[in-house]
């Protein structure tokens, strides 16, 4: 297991990352920025996103598992979508392929933690080592970005609590696959309308022809150019998953669909 | 009085936030960055917010006073929503509590300036130092991205012009206290609907009993996770002030409130 | 023609920028930071915006004009508006008095490219350098982020493809100037709702009446403040053009005008 760095040989570049739902009008991200700055002189310190709808975890554990392992082995992502603030929800940590998570124990990693090759998940219990928490309604300030301070300057994630494997699990629909027929379901909807599946590209033979509901979108394409503009199409997307869009168009309002629409894809014809 | 250095003793860090109320869309902001990453190479830019409602000022106050003391000693915050820009408005600097400050005299640094325990303030007038504006309408690129660059390379404050000490105050309600009654106010709505009072947690005992316009909403608790979901509840929030809330839920859109709304307190019960 | 550092002799501090119409909520930004901070550690990582609206290159190239040279020489900016992603529209960089932009060829670097001095463009096909593209559809992960890397690492531009002079260039209106009257047009609108038009500063002459569409808005005016509260206003911007604004109000509302609408200055009174 790598740590990034440990007091005493911390790396000359230290990276965090921070996703919220907090939007950033009201100051609350830009205290958490500055206890991590405080704690940490001259870390870089990296916008994820602030833009999470208020309170939806989902997209959040979505949205984190775009990025997590794009960043150097060591970067610390605080990820803080936490309804349940002040509650007897715990607070986590994630050491999960080299990269180090904290956020609040209820599903937001639960999609990293699927996708990781190694994974340790500590409960963190060390008031010592956090503090009791200035406030009830306030952790990303008083608890997880003293938490990202500490493993920032190489504490090792045991130090901040004991290791559970029992944390909150997201259930995402898996995509079923019978005869020549996979049934699966739009699982997000980006900025630009398109409408991502729970359907992996492993699973899609070229020639699959792809409906939404019951509507035909077309056999399975290279790219969005593969169709004239304002038409839909079926491709596999930057995430290997199958995603329906419309060419320089909004898919989710042109075809009036979000997530839980079912989406069928039929294998052999 | 400490400065966060001087010439040619800067500090290996340094760090500067930014606040304002031009979106990031139209390159303003971008601008501003630049010249900043111009004056000062490999200074730490944060981005607090530029989401601030246009001309809000108030709000920008309350979003500015959560932060400013959060980061290193020697931080230069600026912090720029500036309707009377190209007007007579002076343009200020405040040193305070060992933070530097940069923005438009119009109420904007005067809720820190509240609470700061040490502080001096500056008209910024040293033309020299600053140049001449290249434009009457942007002097957040013009002015206060110089200023900042010429505090953050470690210039006294007091060469960038004279001392003040009659900033532009805004008035925010003072509660009153009589009886066994508090008469406050809603100051701020959050982007969660989170109701904030002008009522500070010292002057609110436990067992109060908290009312929102005429409605009861509760007898003071500990935390949201104190009452059911949808349910109303008064805690003291983040800041050490009273606070109305919805638990998941937007207090404002379900209790129709914003600021403005009567809150009273009944502390003897 | 000088390039920020090569191989072995790259600066102490890089800094690159980020402008895309993606939003931030999706990740699709933050995995885009990923790569970079994994290929340069330590860079000065700034968002220029990701709210460019869903596939504007036109407002995009404006806001880029905007900011690109505000920067430390050696800068590179990243900029992805790109409906044509997967299609057969070329990935370009340009080097431009000094800076390095990295975009797809759509017209996003033509404002620039318009305004620079001295300039190189280079169309980005070196597959040995860049590699194959994970996707068909996230081009700013795949190909403009490791091109910014490679850059940024002071990779000399040439070496990422061959040199072209066929950029796409977007039309922008020029204003005409007949007898003593400059007919223009509103080209963009910003979030304060100011009207910025396509006439430059040099061209209107002190004392000159401006019109939108058939409305008279004023003599030429220094700024904002030369009118009362809620009057409209033509000035010299801070982008040296004639703007049209309405004081502490939203032009674009208050005026019901929108970019192509026609405006008319009358020189000679």
């Amino acid at each position: 297991m790598i740590v990034a760095g440990s007091f005493g040989h911390r790396s000359l570049f230290t990276t965090v990352t921070l996703l919220t739902d907090f939007g950033t009008a009201d100051g609350y991200v830009a205290a958490v920025k500055g206890v991590i700055a405080s704690a940490v002189p001259g870390v870089q310190i990296i916008d994820a996103t602030h833009e999470i709808a208020p309170g939806d975890v989902y997209s959040a554990a979505h949205t984190l598992r775009r990025y997590w392992n794009r960043y150097p082995v060591g970067t610390v992502h605080v990820a803080v979508v936490d309804p349940g603030v002040g509650s007897a929800r715990r607070a986590i940590l994630a050491h999960a392929d080299g990269f180090l998570l904290v956020a609040p124990d209820n599903g937001l990693l639960s999609l990293v933690l699927e996708d990781a090759h190694e994974k340790t998940v500590v409960e963190i219990t060390n008031a010592e080592l956090i503090g009791i928490p200035e406030s009830s309604t306030f952790h990303a300030r008083d608890v997880f970005a003293p938490a990202a301070g500490h493993l920032l300057r190489g504490a090792e994630p045991k130090s901040l609590g004991r290791e559970i494997s029992d944390w909150v699990r997201l259930s995402i629909p898996e995509p079923v696959v019978a005869h020549n027929t996979i049934a699966g379901v739009v699982v997000t909807v980006d900025r630009f309308g398109n409408l991502q599946t729970n359907i992996p590209a492993h699973l899609v033979p070229p020639g699959a022809l792809v409906l939404l509901g019951g509507r035909e979108i077309g056999v399975l394409a290279g790219t969005y150019s593969d169709v004239p503009p304002q038409h839909p199409v079926a491709l596999i997307n930057s995430d290997r998953m199958l995603e329906i869009a419309v060419r320089d168009g909004n898919a989710a309002r042109i075809l009036r669909a979000t997530t839980g629409e079912p989406v069928t894809v039929l294998t052999d014809r």
